[in-house]
């Protein structure tokens, strides 16, 4: 049987029952404590290797990648602040954000002035845990809620992390699904963050999904799926893959898609690369509420894919932005927070921006001189004189108008302000009546698009 | 005597004369039966001949042009639908648009059950006959108005349509106007529509018009005149001329141009060429409402024109667009729904338009170097020191300060906001005086613009 | 002691000490009775020479400059119109702006009638003498309030301007301040005009004061005073010039600078020359309110360097424009209509101007692929998971991801909407730490901008 294509894939998903699917993922990762390194990472890539066949790849501590150097790997068994009978005021076994990620091994006995400058809350969010980290510097600390910390009494406390730092590997998921181009389209997501949920456990669930669906869908292109510790783990994969970047010709960076907000789309650092275009298209033609956000070099791993020595055209499709939510990066961003019918809609979005990359070929009319008789093809209504020609003709009209080998179909759906899918559909009648001729899509192995 | 420029002829032209004239030109053609081909079309093109010297070229029946076909030639002399009495209930003598156009002859006797899948009427413009064609499949019909339709009894009807389709010729007008360059526009109308005032016996009277008085002005440019039936009159004559299309530097198809609407000027393909820029400084400098409208593959010759093979600038000036009237294709659109005025303000905005094209030249500055001094040449006013120096001055000012031999007079009279005439004729005020020379239009032959 | 930089000379200057100091200088110019040529305009250069080290330059009587030539040299001892009581009803020791400026000796008796043609009055606004010249038409005449005018009996009266036209020369003066590049800033002020406060003794004190402080700073740039008559003056210096109009990259014009009114920049005929983008850049920071005007070939001497000969990059930074406020080129245009806090806000916009000139470098980031680790050189905050990095880390990130050799800094610092100081305090700290190397400007010696 021949696959179906990722339009009809997409066409044929039953999205209610993939959002449950998602969510339920969502909760089932919720309770490990990932770091960039670590038991919890790995757990966590192997949840994911059962739904895709993910590889999961080892890279030793010490290992030179670009700038930077992968870290000791880190691992966490229990920590507390305990009062004088023994009690824990904070306890790393009922929320694993109590303690500063990373933090390295303490046990010692500290009054609560002393201890108060490594004690993290909000004010401003008293009932929230806020998350922080300290991967790079050799600290420690721990995060508790405002009111908690304000209840605390003064007095002398047993401080307690039981962490190891010790030379191991970092850990990082790679999927490739071959199309039948070696251009590539590269999907990443962060998976370092402990017990916060739509940051970002909605993309790992998101990203999950996506390959599992791409998996059965015939590809025009090849998908790269990379399931990576924030920043230090796409700066390893970078380091390691010169001649895949060379063919990375799209990109999405997923994350925080599970939120109750409308999608947003972040350009890439070019900001007119095909995607940018296929994502506004896809955003626009939803008819629903969304942003488009410029590029800026701060945000999620799209930092790092957009960084000048590279310059991969990777724009990131997420809900609610980093930063921009309450809950973010706080104990509230926990599995009520994130929605199926929110990762759902994130999801659906997904497919059709890929969709409108594999189908947004370029073509040349075969007839171009004067528009080719549709009527005698069957092609055209018999009688005339009527107002509106309808849209598929219209569709037919400006394929056929446009298509001397420079505009692809997007191009076109742009111009002729139709939906995309519209103009893919016209394109193949009229291929399928020898109308339209394929032209080579773009220089190969460019990353830089056609577009001038 | 020396002929005057365009802009001299406009400025003396009696317009509310030339609209009386042009809407009795469109009453007289009115009544003919016109088709794609036949004696009706035949004798439309003989009219305009008589006022212009236009050239009738005959394209026998079956000559295969581009992708299309000559059809057989189709003539009509009678046709209507008889109740059993021998009363004509529809009858082609009343209107020709009772009958589908190009409708193959019939005689026989159907019930009105029978009949009625052949029968077109408007219900929502209950009291119009609508216009309807069958070009290009067997077919035929009746059309009638929607309230005619209901009273019709249920009974037996004498159906005869006495039209004849035989080898014979397709029928199109040429008329070239020689200017001292070979560079070329090309106006063209349809005149294929039977009884329709506005669409678009309108337009062949305003180019019939149009070319009386260009035949009396100096001329630049070469102008070509068409008088083509719809589509396969623009192809045939497409087909046929590929050398005179490659000196096609601007153009415009004429049609709708007598109703009460404000003028609109539909964009060529590529959206920003000297005809593009040209009419809507034209409109825009008018003062009066106007629009312009986006190019779109669908409307009338400007389809072929633009064709990817051809790509030839060619917009579309006219008053409100097809389809965008609700007595569009119907026998409402009859000799009252044009308007003498508006003919006259049609005509006024296509010669401004041609003013602009043939007076759009490209000059250099002699003293680039510092503004030469214009009040030794008598030109700047002798007391110094008021805020203003009028606009004459700032438009000779301007066009010493861009003339370096890049920006043509379109281009500064936009830059500097003045009315195109004004920069003429500072311009020509300073040609006189040695403080401009002029520099080689475009580049011969070519079609794309030098704009990048 | 090393200078200090133009951005902390800004920094430590007593902005409202500068205010005071300009408008004491316009007052004690304010008296003299300049003109294009003549004894007024010298003893005005040589004002500016003291405190400045200006060069005046002479340029013979009859010298060709360019289209031009100088004109004989002009001075006036007094003037005035006598009754037949020998009272002065018009009296050039009042006001210099009684005589028409380059009046021709006279010395006559007249009616009032008869001498009524010669007499330019303001009915609009009765109680302000008109500023007039004739320059290069051998005239004369008087200006006088429109109320004056009206209360003038009929009667005949003596008529004398005291004046004489001699073979001289023509006065400019030209300060040059070296810097580390060849590359030039022309700062440009007419100073022909006689009392008439704002237009331009504003303009004088400014370019004075804001030449003492940049001969007391670092320059990367060099930079050229010019205080020239208008028009003729900058035609003199462009003919005479060549090799240093080659290096001119970037200028303005200063005029109308003391007004209570807001900045106004108006463009280099290009449009987005660097010193558009960077008056601009700055105005906009400022949070005041300003106005942007298009490039008009009418104005002051940015007229005669952007003429197409020489196409210089040069704007005008001014409060109201010329010909906007009432007062212009009136006798109202006095002392009192310039303000000291208005001098010292227009000083301090061309310094941050000519600031951003400065600092706008390009570099290369030296760690392109991926972001550089700035944790390990102290670069980043310890802590990690709050939202937001501040102004100074988004500053550097910007930095780093653009600078791969193309942009600027003040296209860093208009992307990432960030004020360029903050970005060029960045791109220090980053040059610093080995992150950034220099590239070259641009192409020596180019007058068109790198910018395509």
């Amino acid at each position: 049987m021949t696959p179906a294509s990722l339009a009809a894939v997409k066409a044929s998903a039953d999205f209610a029952a993939l959002g449950r699917q998602m969510h339920a993922l969502v909760a089932e990762l919720y309770p490990i404590c990932r770091s960039i390194t670590g038991e919890g990472l790995r757990a966590t890539l192997r949840r994911v290797a059962q739904d895709t066949g993910l590889t999961i790849r080892e890279v030793p501590s010490g290992t030179h990648v670009l700038d930077w150097t992968v870290p000791r790997e880190w691992n966490i068994r229990d920590a507390w602040v305990a009062n004088a009978r023994g009690e824990r005021v904070i306890d790393f076994r009922k929320s694993n954000l109590h303690v500063v990620n990373y933090s390295v091994p303490v046990r010692t006995r500290m009054t609560l002035s002393e201890l108060r400058p490594r004690l993290h809350a909000l004010p401003d969010r008293p009932d929230w845990i806020p998350y922080r980290t300290s991967y790079y510097s050799e600290d420690w600390g721990f995060c508790l809620a405002h009111n908690e910390l304000a209840r605390l009494p003064e007095a002398t406390y047993d401080v307690v992390i039981d962490s190891s730092f010790e030379s191991g590997s970092l850990s990082y998921g790679e999927l490739f699904l071959p199309g039948s181009s070696r251009d590539e389209v590269l999907l990443s997501c962060h998976c370092c963050h402990p017990s916060l949920a739509n940051d970002n456990l909605s993309g790992v669930a998101l990203l999950t999904t996506l390959a599992q669906l791409l998996a059965k869908a015939s590809r025009r292109l090849s998908y790269r799926f990379l399931f990576v510790p924030g920043t230090i783990g796409s700066i390893t994969w970078l380091a390691a893959n010169d001649d895949t970047v060379s063919r990375v010709r799209h990109g999405l960076t997923a994350a925080c898609v599970g939120d109750a907000g409308p999608l947003t789309y972040k350009k890439t650092r070019r900001g007119d690369a095909e995607i940018d275009r296929a994502a506004q298209h896809v955003l626009k033609a939803s008819g629903q509420p969304h942003r488009v956000a410029e590029f800026s070099p701060y945000g999620y791993d799209e930092r790092q894919y957009n960084s000048p020595g590279f310059k991969l055209p990777v724009g990131s499709l997420t809900r609610t932005p980093h930063g921009q939510y309450r809950e973010y990066h706080t104990s509230a961003d926990d599995v009520g927070f994130v929605r199926p019918e929110s990762l759902a809609g994130s999801l659906s979005a997904y497919l059709s921006v890929l969709a409108v990359l594999e189908g947004n070929e370029r073509y040349r009319n075969t007839h171009p001189k004067g528009e080719p008789q549709l009527g005698k093809r069957g092609l055209y209504r018999a009688i005339g004189g009527e107002p509106d020609p309808g849209q598929l003709q219209m569709a037919m009209l400006w394929v056929l108008n446009q298509s001397d080998g420079g505009p692809a179909l997007l191009d076109i759906a742009e111009r002729a302000g139709l939906p995309f899918e519209q103009v893919r559909v016209a394109a193949d009648v009229l291929v399928a009546h020898g109308l339209l001729e394929p032209v080579p899509p773009y220089p190969a192995g460019t990353i830089e698009s056609h577009r001038q």
